[in-house]
């Protein structure tokens, strides 16, 4: 039995109702029309008219005399062109989107109807996934919104159709959807929007889309009808009536219940009744060609009698099908609207506004006056997805890895490196010239750009140092936060540390005072009486050459191989670590209560950022990779000589648990709101002094080709670069664009021979008159760092930080000899006293530097021997003839050849190995 | 000049329009309607009835008939009637809120206006404070959104008109006002609102509010009446339209562009001509008695000429003024919505549903198969303000202690502590009956509760104990975030304790290296040839009796008493912490590198929960009170014995800093989805073992006085709650309302002489099988501490903890007990396998319990001598005969009660003098 219903006319004149094809409208014995959907019908849409005579079907005359455009029913023709047009967006979507699959999420209560079954139907033609969630048809109101919150945030989920009584769409459930999730169109919000008639964000209901489609088919020309609207109030009414009226037709409403029902009727050319459907007036309110739409809305209302009429539903008649099609164009927008939302835009950036004051007020000051924006506003700007952002308060926050996923299709940004010439007691200012490169490109050039900060020690910020927030008006704010806990990663790093310590001290304790066995049944304990080996165990098992997994296969030989790592306590070299400055832990003697049984040895505590899991931090490209870094850590040798590991101690998980969060770069500001990465802090003296790999890299996707990421090398260029280029960059596979050379003619002055500084004592005259031939002399400090670089094939812009005692002779000195040293620019800047538009003359050299090719290459090769390392660095670098290794440290590197085939965690490590640090006065020994 | 706009019609007959009263309108040579408003008027809206004749203003006929009910301009006792309504609802709103003054906020472009004029006017007879934002007439898109981003987030401003001329009324703009503050209705969801009709949380256009009310005190019925909107869409068209067509009016709208323009007019009983103002039609087109409404959109478009109009305006004709009017009602709407926001209301609670599983998982299996809600979610579901919350992750979340000031006069819910018989290895699971107790309390009775739980040591965490966020369906999730480094507060105050004990040394190396005035000058530097006294060094010479404010003014005695804290290395009793279980650190030696100079000491590491900062965290009640009990902790004694402090040190002010975020506590969720705070975590056995006096009073402002805070003490009853009742409560001055005694019978069993049980060895059956006779010997340690808990005046309620080898006989017996030995009940329950449902029965004894008044005491006054509060104690509490003290513990107690004046710091202090921890094993020495 095919039904379709057309669109039908009747004369006032014979106006009787007969049974519609639709088969849901009869006359009663009153002559009046009587609408059967409220209990007997499938309940969905649906369009007829009221057609002239009873029982014949007759067409009389439609709202206008154009002939049909097709001879099938009305909508189909509009079904099909949607189907269609839905199914090339489609395509076109997943060719570059390959893994999305588009979801329409339905909530309904109870079993399938034929609506639904429309929708799944119309779904699966156009390629959408459809997720049904079943309540039971008892729901409460919290359970649906419980369901719509967790369709909210479930990122799989393009759209979201309530397929429920009219009852259930209380005010509160329909605003619990996500607008842009809001398919139907029944959000305040997305009503809001028809009325403004603006669609770009939101979504009109697709049931009153279908009315209007099926009136514009019609051909009739709708400006200046008049139609009525009869039915309780809510979105849908207020969408068709918004819809009709911006298609120039006068709409009236009206209430079932209104005396004026009659009249209104009677005056209109187009009648909707919305609901409910056992109302009923008589037929004779109806004029010849008015087009009559019954959109029942008890769409939750099914009954066994209905199946005739579901028959119908099936065969794709009336505004059923047709708002189903417009429901899966909306899921399709939706997705593409996502999609649109995740590719990388120029950002949309809202600087901060800065009115530098002079004289220039202390750092904290500066840093207290500005507001910052919310770091929820500045990770929206640049482009994050709410989903990606876990805010520490609401200056801090840290971003998902899972954003690399994301934008891996996104070309990085370029690649700037902050280097200086070497450290002075005067400070050369590389952060604040981070931080104002950043400001002047974000904010004064509008370029998508980053700053990558490493997190300070906290010790210093106790004892002298101060921050390391920039300064000036080139800052990180609030400064309070970027320099004390911050997120809490410098912790985590000494909580894991620590935990290291303990086990390896707690081993050796427990090696010394139990049997084989007793270690073996506490190692590997019956838990319910079963004993087995945890994955930890099988990797040592197998490291051991034992190919075995139960645990009562063991030998005693294998068991004692086993159990004991047999550390030598006098090859420990794991140490303890606190962030704060206490020179009385550099040297200690731990052990010593009775408890330990006269196991006392000397050892000491290091900085927190000195602590191995520090660099892994910085070199890090994921948890999986931390994870195993973590587990290769050498923690001392065993009185074989063999090394021994974290993932020995079985510590290894915890470990990466405790470094869970850490491991996620954290968020923060500049003083003028540009964004800025805070990620990792190792010392360039003992390990590669950069901050993460992985701040880099998520900032270069942030950012997007046009973009810039400045990151900052610890130390001088000597060291800090160096490692930059031959360490850090060659574990991220990152090539680096241009390095922005950081001097100060102060700076410069003390490498020309200036007299020293002691601090609380005055500067001595040198460093405040002008000076031409000191500061001469020190450029020579200044050319080598350009030419170190050069090595590496990168070129260099001077960025002259500009002090207020420094003489225009000076800074044009400079900047003629770092520009006859072979620098591609040098520039004067004053980011400190005027902000990032002190600066604007540095960031259009590095933009325009940054856009030429280079031929950056390493200094040397992974295959070299550690000894020709060293020697190509000394030489390179340095400028030595050779290297002459003393006993000691050709021991060391004798130990390491030794362990390098069973080492493969942290390259950096063979660079170091007979450099030492002074944890508290960050003096550094041994290097060369 | 009085110029009033009355409402008046025109004959179609006799249409031709004179300048009207308005003063705006003039024909122009051919007779054509110009609208003057766009150049030469204050703009505003007005309405004006079109005119008989030319000239003489006659009226002729209204839309309807009926007189007019007063002389005076048609709007004006409109306005008197909002002016009055307004004034009596602020006066009401500041007879509980004094403090408030509800402020409308004014976005403008260039100077003032005849408009803002009658705006502040209004605002000024009313009583609202106005707030005016002055931008440049040439200011951008984004300063304007900047600023509206600033109001959106400052909780003095209730309203935001955004006076500006219509080109700036982007889209971004007027969706960058938060709706609750959109006063003037421009926002998309409040256009939203008005055409669904619901105007509880949002507002509609007072403009279009103005014409509704003119037409409606023009006394006409509007139903059925035709009017036609005339200009460009936008909010104001659209809710006008909206408003018009909920009063029965159809509506068309129109641009001034449409060819159907003239008959659009000519067919309506309104004409609302939007804008723009020099737009025109033939006045031949207005059919007599229609009124035509004038509502200039050029609201920002002022011209010297004027100043006649803006007379008028003052004078308080036409819709200018009433909308003003309808404006500050909005405002005084908006500061009462605000003030019941954060009134206390019940809870709208979503839980998390569960569905335990059987056998029971493992605790981290139920953890991680529950998703939580987002923390702001549970926050908002609690009455906390979004300005109140700090999210760290989505799953935790610190709360400003600002809540306490806003909720001030909210009374108190219930308070219930949580304590146990005294502890087993078996363990007796306190914090699972707290957790399953809320479960209860919220998610099935529906009562709004908040657990109060310690914050674990991560030490046990990774050593035996396991974690501590409860356990079964009666769990803190996520219970790893929990048991790990939660918000940091374990950090912040391992970072502070360490840097004292890093200053301690530190300072007795300088003094022993430096001459006194070398000290002096470090101390006291030269700044800028400026030397003066830090207010903490000015403290440290008010004790030392010094009364000289100019560091030249010092003797070299008092110089030397000055720089001199003399500490003696042996009586420093600061020891360092670390927060891992790290044996090897209970006996150290420090300071053996050469650069201390062979001033090495032996020492020792604590656990870190065990710092005396940790017990200051927990019953400090602000910041203010934590800084000063920070600066009055004891480090040791110089070597005259007197007692040197944090203050002496100098690092006060640093240590306030390092807890400035610590001090808030963190809020979480059990497994149904109900809220728990974890803050500090003091152990029992040193310090008085409760969470924090804060947590506790921001939980007891949040539920409200029907609502049930559930707090947990440390260690047994004997300990934990002694100390939560003399130590805690005295402290925050909270009385308890009922003890929930915690008992399981296994280890009553235990308690009643059941043999040792050992870890990783089955259970000895005597726990397995039914034995009465154990039970009821181990029912006498439960009886103790019913009878411990009675002598505080403290009604019980034993909650007997089941496991599912608990016999019915022995459960039976256990509550037998309990209530004969003055229990108020004693109840199973099975939280533990069922979650919240289980513990019902407990939850609703608890509930009847804590309705009942009791007679709360403390045990000892605080002018008793410690001697006597010990005595007290252990006659009381411990049930001794007398005490014996040791010679040690003498001389302690005459150490402390000779500081006693000078050290009003911790009052817990006394109690523990004798007692020790080892930081490892967590077993205590020398209690009694």
């Amino acid at each position: 039995m095919r039904l379709s219903v057309a669109f039908r006319h009747v004369h006032r004149s014979h106006a009787s109702i007969r049974r519609a094809r639709a088969g849901v409208q009869v006359l009663n014995s009153e002559n009046r029309l009587i609408t059967l959907a409220d209990k007997s019908a499938v309940s969905y849409p649906w369009i007829r008219e009221a057609s002239s005579t009873s029982g014949t079907g007759e067409t009389v005359t439609s709202l206008k005399s154009h002939p049909r455009k097709n001879d099938g029913p009305l909508y189909q023709s509009a079904v099909s062109d949607i189907v269609q047009k839905c199914r090339d967006e489609l395509k076109a979507i997943r060719e570059t989107n390959p893994d999305l699959k588009p979801t329409l999420a339905i909530i309904q209560a109870g079993e399938d109807d034929g609506l639904l079954e429309v929708n799944k139907k119309m779904a699966g033609q156009i390629g959408l996934n459809v997720m049904q969630i079943c309540l039971p048809r008892q729901c409460t109101e919290d359970e649906v919104i419980d369901e719509i919150l967790r369709l909210n945030e479930d990122s799989r989920v393009h759209g979201i159709f309530l397929h429920l009584p009219q009852s259930f769409l209380s005010r509160s459930v329909r605003n619990a959807i996500k607008p842009q999730k809001d398919v139907d169109g029944v959000s305040d919000l997305n009503v809001g929007r028809v009325v403004l008639g603006d669609q770009r964000d939101g979504f009109a209901s697709p049931v009153a889309g279908a009315v209007l489609e099926m009136l514009a088919r019609h051909d009739s020309p709708l400006i200046g009808k008049m139609a009525v609207l009869v039915g309780v109030e809510g979105p849908l009414k207020a969408t068709i009536q918004c819809l009709l009226q911006n298609n120039g037709m006068m709409v009236q409403t009206c209430q079932w219940s209104s005396k004026h029902l009659q009249k209104q009727i009677m005056d209109s050319d187009v009648v909707i009744l919305l609901e409910p459907d056992h109302k009923s007036f008589p037929p004779t309110w109806i004029r010849p060609g008015v087009a009559v739409i019954n959109l029942s809305s008890a769409l939750m209302e099914e009954h066994p009698d209905s199946w005739e009429h579901r028959a119908e539903v099936e065969s794709g008649a009336g505004v059923g099908p047709l708002s189903a099609a417009l429901r899966m164009q909306h899921v399709v927008r939706s997705s593409r609207r996502w999609i649109q939302e995740q590719q990388y835009q120029p950002w949309r950036l809202r600087p901060l506004k800065l009115q530098p004051l002079s004289p220039v007020p202390s750092d904290i000051e500066i840093s207290r006056a500005q507001t910052p924006k919310p770091i929820s506003q500045l990770a929206q700007e640049i482009g994050l997805l709410p989903e990606e952002l876990e805010a520490y308060g609401n200056t801090k926050a840290k971003v998902h890895l899972s954003l690399l996923n994301r934008l891996q299709h996104q070309p990085n940004g370029k690649y700037v490196l902050v280097a200086g010439i070497t450290p002075t007691p005067l400070g050369e200012g590389k952060s604040t010239v981070t931080t104002g490169l950043v400001q002047a490109l974000s904010a004064h050039l509008k370029l998508n750009s980053f700053a990558c900060l490493r997190q300070p020690s906290q010790g210093p910020t106790f004892g002298v140092k101060g921050g390391a927030a920039g300064g000036g008006y080139a800052q990180v704010i609030p400064m309070e936060e970027f320099n004390l806990h911050l997120t809490g990663d410098i912790h985590a790093i000494t909580a894991a540390n620590n935990l290291v310590a303990a086990a390896i001290d707690a081993r050796i304790l427990h090696e010394s005072t139990q049997s084989d066995k007793a270690l073996y049944r506490r190692l590997v304990p019956s838990v319910n009486g079963v004993r087995c080996f945890s994955p930890i165990q099988m990797a040592r098992l197998q490291r051991l050459g034992i190919n075995k997994s139960d645990p009562s296969d063991l030998t005693p030989e294998e068991v004692r191989a086993f159990v004991r790592l047999d550390l030598d306590p006098e090859k420990v070299t794991w140490q303890r670590v606190v962030d704060t400055n206490d020179r009385f832990l550099r040297k200690i003697t731990v052990g010593q209560a009775n408890t330990e049984k006269g196991h006392a040895r000397q050892t000491q505590f290091d900085i927190a950022v000195a602590s191995e899991i520090m660099a892994i931090l910085a070199l890090t490209d994921g948890l999986a990779d931390m994870r195993a870094r973590l587990g290769r850590m050498v923690v001392g040798s065993n009185r074989n000589g063999q090394p021994i590991t974290a993932d020995d101690l079985g510590v290894t998980g915890a470990l990466a648990v405790l470094m869970k969060d850490a491991i996620k770069p954290t968020l923060m500001q500049t003083l003028e709101g540009t964004p800025v990465f805070v990620h990792a802090g190792p010392f360039a003296n003992i390990a590669h002094g950069n901050s993460s790999v992985l701040a880099d890299k998520l900032a270069l996707k942030l950012v997007g080709e046009e973009g810039f990421v400045v990151t900052e090398a610890g130390f001088g260029a000597d060291i800090g670069m160096e490692k930059f280029f031959n360490i850090k960059c060659r574990t991220s596979g990152l090539k680096p664009d241009v390095v922005v050379l950081v001097a100060t003619v102060r700076a410069l002055k003390m490498h020309g021979g200036g007299p020293n500084v002691t601090a609380g004592v005055p500067l001595p005259k040198e460093y405040i008159n002008e000076n031409l031939q000191l500061v001469a002399d020190g450029c020579s400090n200044l050319k080598k760092q350009i030419q170190i670089a050069h090595l590496f094939g990168v070129p260099v812009v001077v960025a002259l930080n500009v002090f207020k005692t420094d003489t225009q002779a000076e800074i044009e000195l400079v900047c003629r000899i770092a520009e006859a040293s072979g620098a591609s620019a040098a520039v004067q800047c004053h980011h400190w006293s005027r902000g990032g538009r002190g600066s604007v003359e540095l960031a259009q050299a590095v933009k325009k530097v940054a856009s030429q090719k280079n031929n950056f290459q390493f200094l040397y090769n992974l295959q070299d021997s550690i000894v020709e390392k060293i020697r190509t660095i000394a030489q390179k670098v340095y400028g030595a003839d050779d290297i002459e290794l003393s006993p000691e440290a050709q021991a060391k590197i004798d130990y390491y050849n030794q362990q390098m085939s069973t080492m493969p965690g942290l390259p950096t490590r063979p660079c170091f190995y007979d450099i030492d640090l002074d944890p508290v006065t960050e003096e550094i020994k041994g290097l060369f």
